[in-house]
């Protein structure tokens, strides 16, 4: 058993309405920051974990995404192991 | 004017309490996920902007950083081009 630590990145699908992310672009543009176009807001886990191997971490990653991390009806995952 | 696609990372900073990653924790353990270790969650924002250079993207996000998008005294943030 190995501890890799992981990055699972989960973003809002194209198309899918972010009011966050529309929320942010009006406050920036507020604080006097101009040429931002877009702004999408989405989460970031780093996850800590015991694998055999980096194959199976990322298997194991990829099916905690499916079943807690997102909601793929409207959310994109990604997963990286950094170290 | 050059179109940036810039990708913030604000994560806790450690030894800041993250009641939401450790649920996540939880819920994984009960989903039968063994092995995991640790979950931090944070948050990641795809930021489109305009700039005339790559240095100047980098400074107008790091300042966003700052006033806007993060709480420096609990969060860290990470800037990256992406394209």
């Amino acid at each position: 058993m190995t501890l890799f630590n992981a990055r699972v990145t989960v973003t809002l699908k194209n198309g899918v309405l972010d009011p966050q992310g529309k929320a942010i672009e009006g406050s920036l543009s507020a604080l006097g920051f101009a040429g931002v176009e877009q702004v999408r807001q989405g989460k970031v886990f780093a996850v800590t974990l015991n694998a055999d191997s980096k194959k199976s971490a990322i298997q194991s990653l990829n099916s905690m995404c499916e079943k807690l991390l997102a909601n793929t009806v409207i959310e994109d995952y990604a997963v990286e192991i950094v170290a």
